[in-house]
């Protein structure tokens, strides 16, 4: 099969740029490397007994193979629905059950910007995000953010000057920043969202994997211009691609029309076995429980080593849940560049370049704690500190 | 949940019709209606059990619950590689693993056309194809089909006019009109695509269910500027939305960039299934003798069955596979005017206004013929002859 069509796609292809995040996954895919690069749930954690049980029970009728509704089984949109319900303390509106969230934030994109429209993101951004936002060709602006997540006093100018359709957020346990957004910044975020009529996408994978201080109020709790993703990939597993979004009726049904041309359905099979899983509450809270404990130590252990390695000179979040870590340099490092030396060292993470919106983040670094043992985490920072 | 914010959301989502087949589906979906209007395939064939096989083995293994590649699980391509050069004769080229057949062609509609580009489709066409072409906003041009497919000959002066990029086609057992794509017209598809340089793209999900009469080569046998598209969901099960293309490394490199954004990858568990099912040769071949017998036999009883009623007053193509059995009334018969009095009746089709393009189809109708027995469409037939 010839390649030499010299086919470069059209603009939307080109306006994306690949994730360095998925290219680093095949490098740093060697068994000598340890890799903190990734962004995927720890394995042991993986409950395979408890999807086979539940696959068991659906495939006893033909229906759990067939065709499904475009917005989901309504057995899992209801679970999801008394979840964020409780979650928000209010209604939580209409329910569309997606292929993981990331096609939720992909599908809301297509639905509500056109080229040019204005988009507020984090900086440093989700990658995910930031390639959904390019591919409709949408003006990106950044909003830095801070030990407290997103500048919110930073973002009421950039709405002030007009032309702003959507604000995304990753509101608790920022990827990469680690960052959560604080109580009074999500109110006034959403004060702004109601006096500017943009929308907000409170997009929450990690929100329940709390392992130290309380939990705040998710944004959509405090306003109605608010679509919640979050979806089971953190909690039961990645490989069920079942994610939700939930909010407005009317922006939903525009993403119901375009999920019909995007793949017709998901899976009524993942969907009953999420719907089983979710639904079991006492097991699901264990659960839950299991995986917070095993990340706060994880993320206990990796902190600790990086303080006693680096001190100072390495500015470092302190995880308060989720699965990442981030830290910076002020010292003039370049972490991109570095990174072969210590992929050769045994040792991969992301550098923050990878999550540059209008910052260049050069000094920084992303760390996931998840999938190491703390004693391989302190042997992954001795490796580093053979580079840095 | 207010929803008075009045949002129309961008000029894609605008641009795309709702499917009136799903919201007839909603309608249809009472036990005293006989539906004719869906495309599924027959409940009583869709093998739960040897799902359940498959999912118990795979769930032996934390990694079948972990995120996979965005081009899809490699056991998985291999087989799919395996299966689709053999179907074409030569060395199928790349291979990504999609979300169901729909998502790749959602995928290639945003990789390859910019808005205003030509895409040229068949009238009547496949739903789902029209909506992916509206929402990237491209030109939708139509050529009419006949009883040997899509009339090549009058596709030459379109593409002669310039600024064609792709040519869909539905090659075999076409969705909704019957028709399969002469093997003459396939090469001389092929052919124009090497002399002008636009992409065919060759929807095939219903090839495998022949029942009559004998397979013609695929039109990417005769060149590789064709886009292969085919699914598990006819053979096996639609609910492990496990689709694929293959061809040109180029095109499926612009994919696998827009798929990252699009939902990451897709489902590691039910790709494991299928990979184990469809390399499973003797009992995918029983499997899918079994449902061209069923299909088989159902279409010979509705088509009997029509014929027996209206005569020469409806046209009638002769189904030698797929799912679908497409009428026209050439009496002025207006198939969506009548549609409520028909399933007053007891019965639902799907107009052929809905698939209309350039032509408008008023006097068409299509009829699904795999979920309901001989008898049960024969009393279909009964209960239409009240309204026709």
């Amino acid at each position: 099969m010839t390649t030499t069509h010299g086919e470069r796609g059209s603009a939307a292809v080109r306006a994306v740029r690949g994730s360095a995040i998925r290219d680093l996954l095949a490098v740093a895919d060697r068994p000598d490397v340890i890799s903190l690069a990734g962004g995927l749930p720890a394995p042991e954690l993986l409950p395979t007994r408890r999807v086979a049980e539940a696959a068991e029970r659906a495939l006893t009728a033909p229906s759990v193979l067939q065709y499904g509704l475009t917005t989901g089984a309504p057995a899992l949109r209801d679970v999801v629905h008394a979840r964020e319900s409780e979650a928000i303390g209010r209604d939580a509106g209409a329910v569309v059950i997606t292929h993981g969230s990331q096609q939720a934030l992909a599908l809301l994109a297509q639905a509500l910007l056109d080229p040019g429209d204005t988009v507020v993101v984090e900086d440093p951004g989700y990658t995910g995000a930031l390639q959904v936002f390019a591919a409709v060709r949408a003006n990106i602006e950044a909003v830095p953010m801070d030990a407290e997540g997103m500048r919110v006093d930073l973002l009421r100018p950039i709405v002030e000057r007009g032309g702003v359709r959507v604000v995304h957020t990753v509101s608790n346990f920022h990827n990469p920043g680690g960052a959560t957004l604080a109580a009074e910044r999500r109110i006034e975020l959403a004060r702004l969202a109601d006096e500017f009529g943009f929308w907000i996408v409170e997009d929450d994978p990690y929100g329940r994997l709390r392992f130290r201080g309380r939990a705040v109020e998710p944004v959509a709790a405090h306003s109605d211009r608010v679509i919640r993703l979050s979806s089971a990939s953190k909690i039961v597993a990645p490989a069920l691609r079942v994610g939700w979004m939930h909010g407005d009726a009317e922006v939903l049904a525009l993403v119901e029309k375009l999920k019909q041309g995007a793949d017709l359905c998901g899976s009524t099979l993942t969907q009953a076995i999420a719907a089983e899983i979710l639904a079991d509450g006492p097991w699901s809270d264990a659960h839950i429980g299991r995986i917070r404990s095993l990340y706060g130590e994880r993320a206990s252990a990796l902190h600790a080593a990086l303080k006693r390695a680096y001190g100072d000179r390495l500015a470092l979040t302190e995880p308060a849940g989720g699965m990442f870590l981030w830290g910076e340099f002020a010292d003039g490092t370049d972490t991109a560049a570095a990174l072969p030396r210590a992929v050769d060292a045994g040792v991969a993470y992301v550098p923050g370049s990878a999550f540059a919106v209008a910052s260049s983040h050069t000094g920084a670094l992303r760390f996931c704690f998840t999938t190491a043992e703390p004693a391989r985490l302190r042997e992954a920072v001795e490796r580093l500190e053979k580079v840095f």
